[in-house]
């Protein structure tokens, strides 16, 4: 299993942030019904799954706002993998005293 | 208010996860009592506050490694701000009922 | 020194792709105009300079597109240091091979 | 075609700077042999291709430091796709008289 973090941003045309959010959500959508975990956050989403199934899903959503009409999308990724596997779970529970209010 | 995520990452030396993790606990711990509001996720924190504020953790926070023994550390920050300011909360409302299980 | 590399998004409102690079373009002649070293690669520009400096240009330019009429901007950042000091010559002379056609 | 910039970053076990480059070398030697048109940077590689050329380039390149001893790697990619294609000519064209010394 690797972690992966995804944030899509449509560039253009975005004249509103109604129809950014809609584009962005599309996006989320796509990742919620992939069937792969996942963590929402502020600034990106946040997936755990095998390789090729990570890979696939990041062809797939950076595409999305696309096809909600956008002409122009930068796509940040950054992919976390260790020997031997690594689950968000595990990196989360190191900090698990760190969060506030949980 | 503007919104960023750090991700510290500390590349020399380091020998064992054991140490990568104790480098960036501290980072965290850092953020932690910044009293700036902040959120830890699988591959980064993000935080919320006043433009100089931030900037001033992301200036402490990315020399933290170094501190506990680091020698290079690359650190990757997004700064997202909004006309009229843009807090966490706002941002997560939309993707409410994408949280699996919440 | 310390290497940083920046890239500036304008999100909202990107009407056309003129639109969206002239406002990339007021904040690579902000870094331009700064004194500091830099690298315009197509993703990103690169700089080199004190720490200080660094952070301070990077404040600065990730709000020149809200003076060219955006309303909302994300802007990504990696500052990479090394205990010692980091340049950009020095990164790039191990890859001097590597370069196509030069 | 789009245009991506790779910036992998090998995290255990580096005990040394001479260590480190020969990882992100292997990375890069990887992409230089790819037929791929690349430019390299001092905080990333871009690379020029067709969508699903680009990301089985990214899944290769993600594990070259694992093949040179690495156990954990951090790889931070951002693809750029406009409708109707882009190529790193296009978007550097825009900053032609932004560069120094040249």
């Amino acid at each position: 299993m690797v972690i992966a973090d995804i944030a899509v941003m449509p560039l253009i045309p975005s004249v509103s942030e109604e129809e950014l959010y809609k584009q962005v959500d599309a996006a989320i959508d796509y990742i919620k019904n992939s069937g792969l975990k996942y963590e929402i956050g502020a600034m990106s989403t946040t997936v755990e799954g095998e390789y090729d199934e990570v890979f696939e899903l990041i062809k797939k959503v950076h595409r999305i706002p696309f096809e909600a009409g956008s002409e122009r999308v930068i796509t940040v990724v950054r992919i976390d993998e260790k020997k031997g596997g690594l689950i968000i779970d595990d990196k989360l529970k190191n900090y698990k005293n760190h969060r506030k209010n949980q």
